[in-house]
């Protein structure tokens, strides 16, 4: 596919009142670069400087069009929902963040009204509102924030780390429902989120992380976040190797993180009875499912998780790389201006990368 | 279809060192009523005498010779695996039980020494035997079952309440697993687990409790059980019915206890985020499930539940009966003698009874 | 202990502008009846029309002036926590709120910002302030809410009923961490808070509810409250009757809500093993724990509670009261007018009343 | 103290039918080496060669006969209750085992037959007979193990290893009730147990392991074991150092292995909101506590443990040696022969040492 993007010159990136920004300027695949207002804010809102952004697949989609895009966004807007800043300035009715602060930020702006947000479960809220999707985001030299969703950085956690907190974040969150302590944990699917969840699992104290994908560049780095075993599925039945390594048993844990029905399948037929199975991939389309053979007679629980908790994920995650627990170096890949955004997007769409930082 | 069975008249049922049994005596469809030697015991063995003994779907199945029948079971076999009884004789290392006592008993033997057993798992060995299936079962005047596999009856749950353990059990330990105390739960499909599933939710602090299948028969037996809202999915759309039911929200809990595809594709519809839903039900053949919607951006949590917990679920479902917190007089709809098990088992495929019971 | 009272006449509740309350004037004994000025909302308030409150212990506490009010407290304060209204004005960011709807209120206003805010435990906040007790309360004919910490009632939920919820909400929330499903539960103390735990673990699924105290007003509530055996702890070891109750087991659940050192003792006598002790009462000193016999080798499980869930524990109770499964009218002993504040914080001292309802 | 010991030549450790074993002849302090009569074993039950043993403070006080061994112990008597060996024999009931397998025990022989057996708590049977307390143990050449409380070691296991797997597993289970997967944990007090607690710990994914003491050799074994920090509580406020190290939040686990009342209390002072405390050490007497403002306010979790889960500690025990998490080197400080127990006792009784092994 071939995209048609607009660039902005570094000439027109200064004005006093102005700041650069990656925008969808009407419903059609590409991006304009632009020169967007800095954002005014409300009582409750805090303008952040963004120090570095990082791209997502849905940013890709978002670029490229997609039908799920084509239903959802309405343009124009700043979309990028993944990045670190430091504070510039707080409504007036906001006391617990000030200018110089560094932090990032939950992106999915939650009711708190609704059932599931006065159960804990914000992250769920039907009504949620996500920043870079239905409201703009931070591919840009400034971004709103409202209050409640600002998270504080502490000074171990570097802006590299901060820009990554996003995908980190689903990680964390899907493995933590796993509960992967003292277990044998199968990570199916390695995109960014699944090598993020092998060095999670690890830390977490998985005793055994295995990992398996199609892609040679994304096996090499399950390599380098330390699976145990990394297994390509274009080459070896999957679950007999996993079978092999557990003495017959299975995995106890399952992690779907591929969107694939075939890589779900194998991996179900490698799940040990009692185990447990995170679906975190996005699928095409209905998937088959032997429910009786792979669910009801082994007693598998299957958990579906979607973004991350507030904040318990984040605390979590933050909690880990203060005690340097995870090194995700191995995933910072390449590094770009905000305004070579065309180049950064061409390539997460080669599928050799792994997270593409943007600097503003 | 037309069964050829054989019958033993009452003559032959009295011979002192035999007993009267349904026997299937090669692997064709069918049953015979024979003498069969009363089991002799070894010394960790407890020798029973049948009360009263109940029918269950898979002694049609048995009796039909259905595949799965054909594929597991090997002829000659006394089936049946509900049932309660007295103590007649105990092995010589057999302490905890005397003649005399009120038994019932898990048919299903686990082998205790596999990963499964070892965790708490027993009712998904892999090596599991089930008397009744891969050995001789109840429907015969003796029984002899291990000790470990014994069960003491409380004075509270009388003779026809101790034949229904087994299927009883089933519906308590898919209930427990769900977690219904507080919550407003959908039971798909009125078959005789899922009747007393509806008992068994409300007795275990479920706050409403929603039925539904397409057989008149078993919606009227729901509302006997006090199911709060009983629906017809013949005649309407059951999600919207339980969305209108729970101001758009969706139950808290679903029981899959049809086995039908699209009673469970309706279910989830009706299901709310983060809601649970519990697998009972066995299904033809693989289900396409839409799992994007279902169950990751809901983040559900899918439960595979098999037999009963050894033994928290036979402890929890005697508590409940001992405390009258389950009524299930409106199931037991039928009793026979055991020679005329032919009647009992054309009576069970004809979908228009509760438990049937049989006297030996 | 004698009260100085002051009240006021009927003639003085009529201004425009000002409304009647019940004031702590200063740091002494007593509380006034005054016209206070209605209160001012901001941006993100709720000004809220009492239609009737109720009684606490902690208000007599503040009457009286003990020790705990008076290094907490800084008068003057309109004290009071426990209400129900209707929405009389918003302020202009507040979207779900109307003139017209009814609610009641969390009156713990966490801090959002804590790491315990932010993990969902907003109930334990470090920082949290209590309307009635650090500001202004409901003891009046208008209070000041913020917009995140109000409660909308559905219509199945009386005005007595919606004025107790912070109370019953207390035993929710206790009864919840129990997780008494399928249980036998022993209450110990027979306060407001223990009598409406006798109600609401029946409602989520208790097996038997046992209760116990040495008051016989509040022993006749018990019984009222449909617990299935009450003891006086005065005239019999109650610990030795919770075990012939429970033939020799013990309970599998205590909730200590009498705040006695030797009501815990014997409550913890029985105690099953692996059984799960709720403290909520306060004590007024250290506690002896016989912790090897009574925790340790019973791998007993001890859970302190506080306060109420935001909002798990107000959406439970409300689904709760709207399936009409808890049933409190035997609660609801006395009602005031509130400019009788002075006889109803006696009778409350008298320790011969249920919940206590004011009419502003 | 001294001992009166009476030790048994290398001359008489030969006779065909009888083997070397530590004796507790009568009711009084000391023991005998003697020949005594190799076991026989019935049909359910195993004979293992004794390859190593290792002693437990348990023994210490058996040989000096505290208040607690005279109490239970029905001399005479071989104790011992931590060791691996062979396969020798089995009954011929016994089919999962062969001679010539390795294997430990689970010397906690529960009945099998009570509530709590029938609940999965095994561990905590009531009616629990321990063999090398209430049985003959294993401070022999040879011991009779029951089938069913056997465990097979895999062959990553070392003998090392093997015989410390009671203590080990005390270490696992407690551990394991904490889940401190993610969290800062301190361990208070560093004998045998707590040190393999830090090891544990970490496995299992604890993010910050703190440990206390007041003893220097324990403090220096603790370093050893790769705490993240170790703290001598004779020289500093153990939990201001907690805070400190917490940002004021305090530990989210506390372990507590001392069984002393002042390291508890200050455990408690560093525990964070929310946070669980797992009691393991033994205490001499009821022990103050101050419940409103350690557990009520703080909404604090205490639980107890005892032994090991049988067999789900064994499991993730083995698990976690076979996967090289857990390296007790550092523990194994000296080894005697079974002949010189008498010197071994001693030196357990010194506080100098680590882990003991006995070669019969």
């Amino acid at each position: 596919m071939a995209h048609s993007y607009s660039t902005a010159t570094s000439d027109n990136i200064s004005s006093a009142q102005t700041m650069l920004a990656v925008q969808k300027p009407a419903a059609e695949p590409g991006f304009h670069l632009v020169q967007a207002p800095i954002p005014e804010i409300g009582p409750e809102d805090v303008l952040v400087k963004v120090s570095l952004a990082s791209i997502c697949g849905t940013d890709l989609h978002i670029t490229e069009w997609d039908n799920w895009s084509a239903s959802r966004i309405k343009p124009p807007l700043i979309y990028g929902h993944e990045f670190c800043g430091v504070v510039e300035a707080v409504g007036k009715d906001v006391k617990k963040f000030h200018p110089g602060m560094r932090v990032s930020a939950e992106m999915h702006v939650p009711c708190r009204h609704c059932r599931q947000c006065m159960t804990g479960n914000l992250h769920i809220c039907e009504q949620v509102q996500i920043l870079g999707v239905d409201g703009d985001g931070c591919f840009a030299q400034y971004v709103k924030i409202p209050r409640l969703q600002l998270v504080t950085l502490p000074p171990e956690v570097s802006d590299e780390y901060g820009a990554c907190l996003d995908s980190l974040g689903n990680a964390v969150h899907a493995v933590s429902r796993a509960e992967v302590s003292g277990k044998a944990v199968h990570i199916v699917g390695c995109g960014p989120v699944g090598l993020f969840a092998i060095k999670v699992a690890h830390a977490l104290g998985a005793t055994r992380v295995f990992a398996s994908d199609v892609v040679p560049y994304r096996l090499e780095l399950a390599e380098k976040a330390g699976a145990d075993a990394v297994f390509d599925a274009s080459k070896t039945t999957v679950s007999a190797e996993i079978l092999a390594a557990t003495k017959g048993m299975g995995a106890d844990v399952v992690l779907e993180m591929s969107g694939n029905p075939h890589a779900l399948k194998d991996g179900l037929t490698g799940l040990k009875n009692a185990g447990t199975v995170v679906l975190f991939g996005i699928f095409g389309q209905p998937v088959p499912v032997n429910l009786n053979q792979d669910i009801i007679f082994k007693e598998a629980q299957v958990i579906g998780v979607n973004g991350r908790r507030m904040f318990d994920t984040w605390i979590l995650m933050l909690d880990l790389l203060e005690a340097k627990k995870i090194d995700i170096d191995f995933m910072l890949t390449h590094r770009f201006d905000l305004s070579d955004f065309g180049k950064a997007i061409e390539l997460i769409g080669s599928g050799h990368s792994g997270k593409i930082l943007l600097k503003p």
